[in-house]
């Protein structure tokens, strides 16, 4: 497969929706008319601060004007957009869901973040997403025009289970819209990015918003994306840029032939499975 | 749990077999002399030259010379000793293992390897222990006098099943002796010691040999002790020296629940089983 271009918009999240959707499409269009890049990524909940507050008053369902402009966007610009994450409403509850548009605009992946941000570290942050949202229950792979793509979001990849069971049904790529935050991010958010992409010989990619010092939670910034073999292909600090790199699809397989992680798993010794599955 | 010291001895391990255990009895007394580590680490085949033909040539039954030298060590200097490894003969097979001894010289525990090490990595390092070892297949955690302790042996950790068996073994402390080499080393051993200590809330210990530019194999160095954070305790480079941390035992705990990875786990959506356990 021919080399393409993905680049990450890790734009400053303000307390006004429709402005973060301005400003989400205009890093959108900057990214493909500044460097011609195929896969667009958006940031966890990029239409709204996150908090739980704000998160409510935002929610939508699915048809509602963000991801109409997503899927809009996708197909009038001729991208695959993983469109970061919203509050999601759906049957009375809210969910924190990922959806990803093809290039003629339509829903080709969704993902509800299935680990819930629930954490009171000492002297430091302290979040409890469960006090308003309900948790997804899927493992999310799919189809796109470059190879299989898993998704998660942010607290999901703390968990190794979840990202290698994406790599076991064959994701090349793995996409987490994410925000850290000023503790958990200097502390573990380069390390965790690398190492799920080394165990797992994919590509991955973790965006975030950018920092913005006047809203409550404070995010980590770093957008980074690394190959196979855990090298950084690109990141940022935590100001708002675009962050973009090559993918070379044909590494995965390069580097899985050399380092044979995936193949020298001793699946007598032990088993890992999902019980739930979103084709 | 009061707070304990542990000490990793980074030997320089040569082409001779007597003079490597006499390094290693040296470097064993002065952990305990110098600064009264209860819990003393060896690296992986610290007896002999990592090498296929020199492996063959110094493997050893269960009761040889080495383990009798370090049983009778940690008898002697009521330490709890943790093995390195060394090339084990066992019906006509050969295994890299690990041996630990209590304070009153038992065995305690006793891993064999499980990944071997089947590598070749373009313009780096090739190896291939399968030409000469068996593997083992048993997760190893065993109890000790500063509560469960898990071993594994390099190659091992580069897999995240094995070292989330291990924890949800209830393993407080994994131990690996390792010898990752100036290909892999620079690229993923200080990354992987981090995060498998930060995903599975352990205190994370990995014993390297010092490099010897005179052998065929050059191991990294940089033997490592990250908390259950993910803090570098104690690290070193390339160069013979003893690294040694004091432990904590209740840090396990506060992590857990001030960023509870474990319990959040979703245990509905997958499941990570063993189906051979070394009590």
């Amino acid at each position: 497969m021919e080399p393409f271009r993905l680049s990450i918009c890790q734009m400053m999240v303000k307390n006004n929706k429709k402005e973060n959707l301005q400003k989400a499409e205009f890093m959108i269009r900057k990214a493909v008319s500044d460097v011609n890049s195929q896969i667009v990524v958006l940031p966890e909940i990029f239409n709204s601060p996150y908090s739980i507050e704000c998160m409510e008053k935002t929610a939508e369902e699915e048809g509602g004007i963000t991801t109409r402009m997503l899927s809009s966007l996708a197909k009038e610009l001729k991208i695959t957009l993983i469109g970061g994450s919203i509050a999601e409403k759906a049957d009375g509850k809210i969910y924190n869901t990922s959806y990803t548009y093809n290039t003629i605009g339509k829903c080709i992946g969704k993902h509800r973040k299935i680990h819930l941000f629930d954490v009171d570290i000492k002297n430091g942050v302290r979040f409890m997403e469960s006090d308003l949202l309900s948790a997804g229950n899927k493992v999310t792979v799919f189809d796109t025009a470059y190879g299989k793509v898993g998704i998660a979001i942010c607290f999901d990849m703390r968990f190794p289970e979840l990202i290698r069971l994406m790599a076991l049904q064959q994701a090349r790529i793995i996409i987490v819209p994410a925000a850290f935050n000023t503790t958990t991010g200097p502390a573990h958010w380069h390390e965790t990015i690398k190492m799920r992409a080394v165990d797992n010989q994919v590509y991955f990619v973790a965006a975030s918003p950018a920092r913005n010092e006047e809203a409550e939670y404070h995010a980590y910034g770093h957008s980074t994306i690394c190959d196979p073999w855990g090298t950084v292909l690109a990141s940022t600090d935590e100001k708002e840029s675009i962050v973009t790199t090559e993918i070379l699809p044909d590494r995965v397989d390069s580097i899985r032939n050399q380092l044979p992680l995936l193949k020298l798993r001793r699946t007598d010794i032990y088993n890992l499975e999902t019980f739930k599955t979103k084709k």
